[in-house]
């Protein structure tokens, strides 16, 4: 089973990199950026195959390492 | 209109920022994890509402900017 996880900024959260590409798609003569964001993608391949105890697993990984609760969201999928 | 890309190294390209996630993970007691990969995950909100157009701009966007196209992939959606 494998997990897709999206670990990004909260809302109000400084995002300096964002903000690089925001200004260099502006100098690349990209018309019509409002916002950027960015974040982090990270693909888990688990031996687990249950659903469930595989969701409390990644759940669990992200709280403790993938995600730094006082900044960043998380939010995961899983895919067989 | 917003684009939610992810951009991520190819296969058979080193990835030490998954490989230290997947051995934090071990060394925190998480069995059973066969693979990690770390990408990047970005978020553009386009001006633009022509899905066709926006899909072409992004498109330029990742090959110019955003990805290292020798080294990474890019994939992208379009949520209005």
């Amino acid at each position: 089973m494998k997990a897709r996880i999206h670990v990004t900024l909260k809302q109000g959260v400084l995002d300096p990199q964002g903000k690089a590409i925001s200004h260099t798609l502006e100098a690349l003569g990209f018309d019509g950026v409002e916002k950027v964001r960015q974040g982090k993608f990270i693909e888990i391949e688990l031996t687990e195959t249950d659903e469930k105890k595989a969701g409390e697993q990644v759940e669990q990984m992200c709280k403790k390492l993938l995600a730094n609760m006082v900044i960043e969201n998380y939010d995961y999928k899983l895919v067989s």
